[in-house]
């Protein structure tokens, strides 16, 4: 990797393709933790503990492209991202995580270091937000497409999954966790990290200042509060999902699957980033009125009856997901990728 | 889909793109067996139910290019492979499997019927080799390559995982399943299923006969003998693999892990293809000697001490893995894509 693209892939050194399968997986497994599962990598499954004869998974995949960008992003940021968001899914269940596994597929002139990377970020993830648990196994593949699929684990710990549909009328609405950074930090690489053509660019981010951008940084490397998930089950949390898409998107969904409407607080006001940007990956729960909420969380509503779209003129026909001070409030959000053919970059 | 392409996925109809991820995800989960986990789909996890305390899990990723060619399998084809192989992993750590997650990565042009002939796949596969279980959660990306990568879970109830490492000098060396149908389905299609630039082609398959050859069924939707995989465990097997890369190399795995020299029964003797052939996903064992061969393992062979190979002039440091006759037996296999870039078909 040269100094002007430190993070592209395309540099020759010891590539995928040529070192092969087994002495690349070798370079890469040395790298990952391993945590202590009933059994490691190296038969045709791993085996790891479900102490409370139960498990929560989940799976999901980030494709270059659509999902990141070797000029944006570094091999160890791909990495932290993608066990980041796993982990955050499975702390969303109230659960704590247990292992992962991981198949990624390379093109073959990938250089092997980028491979190692991935695997740096998955070590950094786990020490950072989900210590002692290992990546327990894999798969590497070969593709046009470079891509990683995660797939999570979780124990619950006796307790009861935390569901989306939970939510009771006078509830407590309250987030754990950072609303803003990582679609303020992806705003700022669209705007100081491209090319006069519009594509990503190593070198404009870097002679824009934008690498030193704490929000940068977040989009890069989110940081989900992943031990306040069973912290909420813990103190009694009745519905929780993980904020991947924006605060406004994940709450309409917390809404309808519970069959209530969400009622913001008026103050201290949410800025619209802060609302609508997605990736930043914390938590939303409800909890009984007068619980105390537990770790990172703090109050930013409360949970209503399901209000009748007619009483706002909404465009639904099942009813309001969100309000703030008697308004509708839209669940969407807000995507810059939106209009990109995720071929370049 | 046309007459001439019928397994191609770039014809317009209702494609990935254009309906969106929530249709497509409608419109595919309503096709996948849910099984009975303790929550399925819908939350942030699922929950899967792990009676005894542990669950083993495998992860597989299939790519377009290096693992399927639409001109030669259909989306059915490639969704049963898909379960199948993972499937056949868990069997052979001795487990029944509990349940399946799927992330499947599309470019946007791919028609919806394309996600839906894997949808079938998936649900036929199951029903014929795991009934029962559920495809349990999912996620759908875009990419410019097709991929599909599975996570499957199995239950050993109560007992000790089958590894590879376990096999003993006296042990009974058994096979379960078929031994060589996939690789000459194989090559069938790489003799009469290629245009004359040598490119796959579901035309000249159909011209030739291919499409009625059952080692072409075969090599399309292997049939891994599922339940022997528990059965062996009760049996006492004491190591176990998936015959996934051809016998002779996944016989040398299981030799050189558990430090042990198999050596192959002269009569019956194993043609090269049913040696050296891979993607049948049968079952390699090991039992005490003794011990009744359980559901359809027969023996092959039987487990020495390790033989050093200065007896044998191999070329290995650490001694023998396979031997018939008393002469060695290369533990290598036949892989017709070697020379092929990937990119086409």
């Amino acid at each position: 990797m040269d100094a002007t693209h430190e993070h592209s892939p395309g540099t020759p050194a010891e590539t995928v393709g040529a070192l092969g399968e087994l002495a690349v997986l070798d370079r890469v497994t040395r790298r990952l933790p391993p945590g202590s599962p009933l059994l490691g990598p190296g038969d045709d499954c791993a085996v790891v503990a479900a102490p409370d004869g139960r498990f929560v998974v989940t799976t999901d995949m980030m494709v270059h492209g659509p999902d990141f960008r070797w000029a944006w992003s570094s091999p160890e940021d791909v990495g932290w991202k993608a066990a980041a968001t796993n982990l955050s899914d499975v702390a969303a269940m109230g659960a704590a995580p247990s292992g992962l596994v991981v198949a990624i597929a390379a093109p073959q002139e990938t250089p092997v270091t980028v491979l190692e990377g991935i695997a740096d970020g998955f070590r950094l993830a786990i020490e950072a937000l989900a210590p002692g648990i290992g990546v327990v196994g894999g798969d590497l593949s070969t593709s046009a497409t470079f891509s990683l699929t995660v797939t999570a684990f979780g124990d619950l710990g006796g307790r009861a999954p935390v569901v989306r549909s939970g939510a009771r009328p006078g509830d407590v609405l309250a987030v754990s966790g950072e609303l803003g950074p990582a679609a303020r930090g992806l705003a700022r690489l669209f705007r100081d990290g491209v090319d006069d053509a519009g594509e990503p660019d190593a070198g404009r981010v870097r002679a824009n200042g934008a690498d030193a951008d704490p929000d940068v940084a977040r989009q890069r490397r989110p940081v989900p509060p992943v031990t306040d998930g069973p912290l909420a089950a813990a103190a009694g949390a009745t519905a929780m999902l993980d904020l991947s898409d924006g605060l406004a998107i994940d709450a309409g969904r917390l809404a309808r699957a519970s069959g209530v409407t969400l009622e913001l607080d008026v103050e201290p006001a949410l800025d619209p980033v802060a609302l609508h940007g997605g990736e930043d990956h914390g938590l939303l729960a409800t909890f009984p009125a007068g619980a105390g909420l537990p770790g990172g969380f703090r109050r930013i509503g409360l949970v209503r009856a399901r209000v009748a779209d007619d009483d706002h003129g909404g465009d639904r026909g099942h009813g309001v997901d969100l309000v703030r001070g008697g308004e509708p409030v839209p669940t969407t959000g807000w995507d810059p990728y939106a209009d990109w053919d995720g071929a370049a970059g």
